[in-house]
């Protein structure tokens, strides 16, 4: 299930942007796994990757290719991470973008490969390559679904949004795609995430808006704390929209962009949630009052992950002694318990570090039925506060990853 | 289930200690959730308690009371933790000391109060009061299974253990015992344990042989990371063998004894993950080779902690990826992923950072289909090294924690 999740419908082209999927047989049969994306001469290109040490050779290259080119192609494919596969590994990525390079008549710098799938599975880079002429044929602007759909793998629906933001009299299209639903705890950007605008936009502000959307939407979701090997956020801009360059010296253009990049990144992240393995609840931890935002962080995540809380949400059980024990837990510095009030929803649970006296168990059992949860921690230290959002822990999720492989 | 355990047998009564059990009914109809200890005049006692920052009203008053006076009575109940509950968790476990005191005709301050059960919910202080003269009617010294039983929550088989050694002619007895089955994440101790020996001993080499043997066994196991509110453990030792005073003065008696302590708590501690919520394989994760123990430690409990790697075992699939996007997140710095081997019991299964070309599906297969799997790896930068058992993540796991309250 997912939590009130749907099939985006109007995801918009974006000028300069053209997409072909094609079902290479990677791992899935009859389906699409394979995607190219082509992106115009002259388009910017932001970044970021997993901070696993492990990361996949296709993150590798990727950042090889970015610090000498600019990327004219994405080739990503879904079924296998081409993770710890040690040279071989590299070796398939490097193929991989040659074979699009010769196709397409482009140095193999400017390609940037993608993997998301099982890790530690030998790479079927011929059967990749057999592929990739279906991917161009299929290449067209208006084929962002069909994209979505192809990158995803434990997913069960496709991920992604549209946003219009009016700059200088000029319309400006962002849209954006992502799949993820296990080992999804981002630190840097969640798996797989493309989004593409045609905005003009200089590579510094086109950087920033990508580091300030990722740090906003997909490094504050977990769904099992498990960061991948493989996770990777891509902003594009094409400039076609022909805007004046959006740059750092026009603060209020920069922000207009800023924040409809965040919006879409924002959209795309909750959707990861949304569609998490095994979800019934999507949960939303605020916490608030603290002496800066690394501790707010350290509580949050530390909830989050407890396996204890997101049993606890999946029985629909306002078992607040948990969420307690895993504030306790969290490391932080002298932490005064007698002054931490917590909230389910509007219901006030703990009221200085007790049960609060009005607290009823209907009133904690109402909260606990809803699919969408805030659990809101205040500190009463300070004045930073952040939020995460996680999903709950089911008997599917156990199902998902005991099945993964079979 | 569990992995190899039955019932202690013969477990040792040690001269100065008598313990009687009753069903005061705190939470649990029909069996005996009560225990009281009774220890000689002139005993050393021991103590380590949970890190948690919230930490229940019971241990509160423990740490109190142990500043204050030597212990003459334990007073422990299962069903409810007695945690979260501000005054009136004080005022509950301050009342049962006093309940105890006039009842045995001691101090307040000689009754120590211990808990366990669920989190946040009105403590029946009157409840427990009521049983204190059944328990106290049964105080036998040969009653260390009944009351291993007693202190049991979600705990499907008592646990405890006997070792004897002879130090200085003379048979020095230790026997313990251990609750603790989920919500476990040991940070001093596990939920409950109590050790007790006749042994004459200082009470500097007591307090050593307990923190020694802690951290060497409850501080290296987890079952979900979650810290308790209540963990606690101690060691009693009642001097009633007759042997020479131990001292850190005579080092070969000081060894031997914290030796056979270790032995103990270590069989205590694996017991607990023999009985882990919902488990079918015990895991031992080893690292070795890491610069010091603090980042092997983090390496083997990212690894033990993370969703993917147990719901892999859980399946029996040799899925060693998940292992090593774990070790990949486990914020070693500057770790070089192109040396670290990895092996599931005897095969190798990753070398260099990648998988090993000599490794086999069925090699990986034939290992996780045993119920106890070593995991070791090697990080190749140091000497350290450093151990942690886990269990896997289970339907039950989650079965067990989503209906713990309803």
């Amino acid at each position: 299930m997912t939590i009130g999740l749907t099939t985006p419908q109007n995801l918009l082209a974006i000028e300069g942007i053209r997409l072909g999927v094609a079902a290479a047989g990677i791992r899935y049969p009859d389906r699409h796994d394979l995607l190219l994306i082509e992106i115009a001469e002259g388009s910017q290109c932001a970044a970021v990757f997993t901070k696993n040490a492990f990361c996949a050779a296709p993150v590798l290259v990727c950042r090889e290719h970015l610090s000498k080119s600019a990327p004219r192609f994405l080739i990503i494919n879904s079924g296998n991470a081409n993770a710890g596969l040690g040279k071989s590994g590299m070796l398939a990525a490097n193929q991989s973008c040659a074979a699009v390079a010769e196709l397409m008549s482009c140095d193999a710098e400017a390609v940037l490969p993608f993997s998301t799938g099982v890790i530690g599975e030998t790479f079927p880079t011929q059967t990749l390559i057999n592929a990739l002429p279906a991917a161009k044929e299929a290449l067209l602007a208006d084929n962002w679904l069909p994209a979505a759909e192809a990158i995803m793998t434990t997913d069960t629906i496709a991920k992604g949004i549209s946003e219009q933001v009016s700059i200088d009299g000029k319309n400006i299209t962002i849209t954006g795609i992502a799949k993820g639903s296990g080992m999804i705890r981002p630190d840097m950007a969640t798996m797989l995430a493309y989004i593409a605008t045609d905005a003009n936009v200089s590579s510094v502000v086109l950087d920033l808006a990508l580091r300030q959307a990722v740090d906003d939407s997909f490094n504050r979701i977990t769904v099992d704390g498990d960061t991948s090997t493989n996770d990777a956020c891509l902003l594009l801009a094409t400039g076609k929209a022909g805007n004046e360059l959006i740059t750092d010296s026009n603060a209020e253009q920069a922000k207009a962009f800023f924040a409809a990049v965040k919006k879409v990144a924002k959209h795309l992240s909750e959707s990861i949630i949304r569609d998490a393995e095994g979800v019934t609840k999507l949960i939303t931890i605020e916490v608030e009052q603290g002496r800066n935002e690394a501790e707010c962080d350290a509580v949050a995540f530390t909830v989050a992950h407890s396996p204890l809380v997101k049993t606890a949400f999946f029985a629909g059980d306002p078992n607040w002694g948990r969420i307690l024990a895993a504030v306790g837990r969290a490391g932080l510095d002298s932490l005064d318990v007698d002054s931490i009030n917590i909230y389910l929803g509007d219901v006030c649970i703990v009221k200085q570090g007790g049960r609060d006296p009005a607290y009823t168990e209907e009133a904690g059992q109402a909260v606990m039925q809803q699919e969408m949860i805030t659990v809101r921690i205040s500190l009463a230290r300070g004045e930073a506060r952040t939020s995460v959002q996680t999903s709950d822990l089911s008997y599917d999720y156990v199902r998902i990853n005991a099945e993964y492989r079979s």
